[in-house]
């Protein structure tokens, strides 16, 4: 590991920083030209469509460079992302990094930053093939956009829960949230990786695409409660989420007795879990249990989808679970 | 015109400003998801493959409020980026944008920032397919994504040109570098809105790709020096410019005698022209004057390619033009 410097920037320049991070890129085979000229071509296979998202992380807002670590921030930057895309039930492909440095940020905090975005990439076969680069007067500015690409009748949106349907969730919710709270103070936590260092569920999405029981599908990015309500939204639907039944990690359940906060409530709206929310018809039941367990990834069943009449947290006497907040607003 | 307030977007919110623009997005018949899923769903041309690009802009690094009005910074943030998919060959298509707004930003600067960047988008036939808002603690940070298509064996890259090519350059250059030093000292100039409001060079760049004359293409962002370097460099070649062939408008010519300022060095030097400069062998000369004719654009031969010997600007007579400097570097 090279010393900090915030003298080799300046000298390495622009181009010299472009030159570098494509040196370490690994080029997949349908990358036909890759970082370097105007613009990246790349090769969709034939019969597939293309599946773009895009997500900007600030300084500040986002994350802090006191606990986000430059490793892991670079793996999260590109996690994000992918997160997207599996959320539509695709397949990540191809990504474009932009990055507006802060004078004086050493080159190995971006030679680290790099370390985590690439292994990520590699670990998801992601290839880096464009990007900007900057500086900036402020903080650290992460861009990532990610394409992806499925069949046409492989792809889920959002759009497509009937009342009836079951709602799922993969994994465990409310730890991101709980570990904010504690590195927002400085402490540390077992948790803090889920915050820092998201795992996106693309093997889940893509087993549950390909099996064509989810009749929508979301990431857990802003709380269940925020994140099955655009599920609602754009199915003109509404819900019943199973207060008690929302999985809760046993680290949740013992650090927020210690802090003395409801893990249900982080639960339900927390964000930055980056689990699956999804829907289905409750015939698929097992088969969903099943194919998730063959991906080793938990599912549990949490609420039921009804007509349009709202979302609504039950606790398990049928009584109305009172949420806090729903979701963050950025404005 | 609704009076600014900077109430407004706290009230709007995140998810109402996403709707706001979703609402004025014309949406395009390739387009089969747009805004407002995890992720946008496209379908390709068959046959052809996909070219991305990503620009982003920093308040008070690329752009100040104080002179870029919101209109035509909304048109400028896509303007650089289709110019990009140009500098391929290839169509542009679809476009994600990222916003990160200033604390107090007013809803009014959001909206005439969306119409000048929707006005373009309309011009060229891109659809807004996604993006992403948040707040930003300092400046305003726009991030555009572009993705465009073409066919495989008519998409220009920068590695082509050889020793004996023509070197050519649409339009006029020089011209923003000098609406620069104008603007930024409180200034008004005719050339500002060859600063301001650049035209990406679509139809002339298409028509170039079609013919099959180009051997290898490039936008002018940072300098016809510094751009002509990357096709040297990655062409492996070198090159002679002509200084006094350099394009040089009226405007420039009057404005540059007032400021006391070489026209000729802003030519070489100074970026954010976005024409196009293209190799192509001699033999084709009168073919790209009539095809460039047809589609309204003025083109120049500027200089020859030579053997990788570096890059020289030469006087009429064949001695040697003094560069003052090379593009411009970030860090």
């Amino acid at each position: 590991m090279t010393l900090p410097s915030s003298e080799q920037l300046p000298q390495l320049g622009e181009f010299g920083l472009i030159t570098r991070i494509a040196d370490r890129v690994a080029v997949d085979g349908n990358v036909i030209t890759g970082i370097g000229d105007d613009g990246a071509v790349t090769a969709l296979t034939p019969g597939m469509q293309l599946v773009t998202s895009t997500d900007m992380l600030l300084e500040d807002i986002h994350f802090r460079r006191m606990w986000h670590d430059p490793y892991h921030l670079g793996r999260k930057s590109l996690a994000v992302s992918i997160s997207d895309i599996a959320a539509m039930g695709a397949i990540p492909r191809w990504a474009l990094l932009s990055l507006a440095l802060p004078v004086g940020l050493s080159l190995d905090f971006v030679d680290r930053f790099m370390d985590g975005f690439l292994t990520l990439a590699g670990e998801h076969r992601v290839s880096l093939i464009g990007g900007d680069t900057c500086a900036s007067k402020s903080g650290l500015v992460i861009s990532v956009t990610i394409m992806g690409e499925q069949y046409p009748e492989t792809i889920i949106r959002r759009t497509g829960a009937v009342a009836g349907d079951d709602i799922w969730v993969t994994g465990t919710l409310g730890d991101a949230a709980l570990a904010l709270q504690v590195v927002e103070k400085g402490g540390d936590t077992p948790l803090a990786s889920r915050l820092l260092d998201p795992t996106p569920r693309v093997s889940a999405a893509l087993v549950l695409a390909e099996s064509g029981y989810a009749t929508a599908l979301i990431d857990v990015s802003d709380g269940i409660l925020a994140d099955f309500g655009h599920i609602a939204e754009q199915s003109h639907v509404g819900g019943q989420l199973f207060v008690e039944e929302l999985p809760l990690s046993g680290s949740l359940r013992t650090e927020a007795a210690i802090m003395a906060v409801n893990p249900r409530q982080l639960a339900l709206s927390g964000g930055e879990d980056y689990e699956l929310c999804f829907t289905a018809h409750r015939v698929n039941r097992e088969k969903i249990r099943e194919n998730m367990k063959k991906c080793g990834v938990e599912v549990t069943r949490i609420g039921i989808v009804t007509p349009p009449t709202g979302i609504i947290a039950l606790n398990s006497d049928g009584s109305r679970f009172s949420c806090l907040a729903a979701g963050f607003n950025h404005f």
